[in-house]
């Protein structure tokens, strides 16, 4: 167990340190940069990872996605990479605030280029929450940190893909959370890129109202048959968790 | 209102008639050939169909789809495709005993072969409930009508999209039920075919089961955007209906 103190010679200006609630492992977070959703956490459920493999995700971010896949025993190397020196910069604290250097790797470095960063094949399994909105429109700044994250600035959704099928080895699995309005083109550029879609679940606010987020996991080089999971409900009518996404959360 | 002797003499044997429950509407079915499921019940409620246009169903078998489409008001004229010429003449029979010959029309042919039988663009909606099952593995009689309805046996997946696409007209809709396990299948064919899926709704038995059936409409010629619906869960707990699923059921 750490104490605060040491906790706190991780954190720079405007951070604050959040109880990941998974193997007591905390995260370094600032709200001005970008802090991690609910999708992320989800990911990192649904994803099968490569329990005796590398995994890599791409656009790590906070690095939340490899911390949790790490505590649940998906994979035996985890790769974040991240494209914004600083946001790199506090994953590779986090890593370390917790330990984990030996497990988990932060490279800051573009998807697009991955072809000069790492070896084709050279992965297991694949994740990524990339951003999910279409252009940048109308935004005031968009080189923001939190613009970059949320909306296809630096790249878009066929880059991810296309990374992902050069880095995964024959058989390896890309775990993906997107927007469910995108599917028709998620499932079409996966194809295109010899990642066959083989298992797919819809993350519903309620019972009733349609879903915000889907997740979806292909296989390199798989022949097609697509596993559709029951649509994950997040609340009960009252507002509460629902059961099915509390068992998804935390420890298990 | 009918007697029954009035309707029992469009009865040929083997053949009885069940209550369509939508607008007093009576259907002809024969349990050794086929008799329509919750599948083209739901069908034909997702179905945009075309208010004030002509929509053809391939593979009518009973003519349920557009009897119910027709109850609904989703199409001016309707047109039922059917390769069998058994089900063929009972669904004519059918569309006679409730007094629609002039709303649906019944034609006996190969969906394989619509441009020998129709014009290019000249539906404005297509629905189809195929076949779901691939190939004939094993199968003791591949031609008996049972089967033709439910294997892939006349016609597959790819024929029944190239089919849609040839009868649309620009814009038009084509709506179908399928299983789940073929979706990446689906949503690949459509776009090849330039039918850009819009709308999904997955049919779950339980809210926990995963989906046994999907419900997806195109649009020919649209861009790309697909509106997924909440989940439609037929059975409470309890194994009773679910609102949800009775609504969509009979006369609303």
């Amino acid at each position: 167990m750490r104490t605060k103190d040491e906790k706190e010679k991780w954190l720079k200006p405007g951070e604050r340190i959040d109880d990941l609630q998974c193997r007591g492992y905390d995260i370094i977070q600032n709200k001005d940069v970008f802090c991690f959703g609910m999708d992320a956490v989800l990911l990192a459920d649904f994803a099968t990872g490569a329990p005796n493999g590398s995994v890599i995700d791409l656009g790590t971010g906070t690095g939340v996605i490899p911390m949790l896949m790490q505590a649940r025993g998906k994979g035996r190397h985890f790769t974040g990479l991240e494209v914004q020196a600083y946001s790199a910069d506090m994953a590779r604290r986090s890593v370390q605030m917790n330990g984990l250097e030996t497990e988990i790797s932060v490279v800051e470095g573009d998807m697009r280029q991955v072809r000069e960063l790492f070896k084709p094949g050279s992965f297991s399994a694949v994740t990524s929450n990339p951003p999910y909105i279409k252009g940048n429109h109308g935004l005031e700044n968009e080189n923001s940190p939190k613009n970059i994250a949320r909306h296809e600035i630096l790249m878009e959704l066929l880059d991810v893909i296309k990374a992902a099928a050069y880095l995964l080895c024959e058989g390896g699995t890309f775990a993906m959370v997107h927007k469910p309005f995108r599917l028709a083109e998620i499932i079409r550029l996966m194809s295109e890129c010899r990642i066959e879609p083989k298992r797919m679940c819809m993350v519903q606010p309620y019972a009733d109202k349609e879903p915000n987020m889907v997740l979806i996991e292909g296989n390199k080089g798989g022949r097609t048959m697509l596993k559709v999971e029951p649509a994950l409900v997040v609340y009960n009518r009252d507002g509460s968790y629902t059961e099915d996404l509390l068992t998804r959360y935390g420890d298990r």
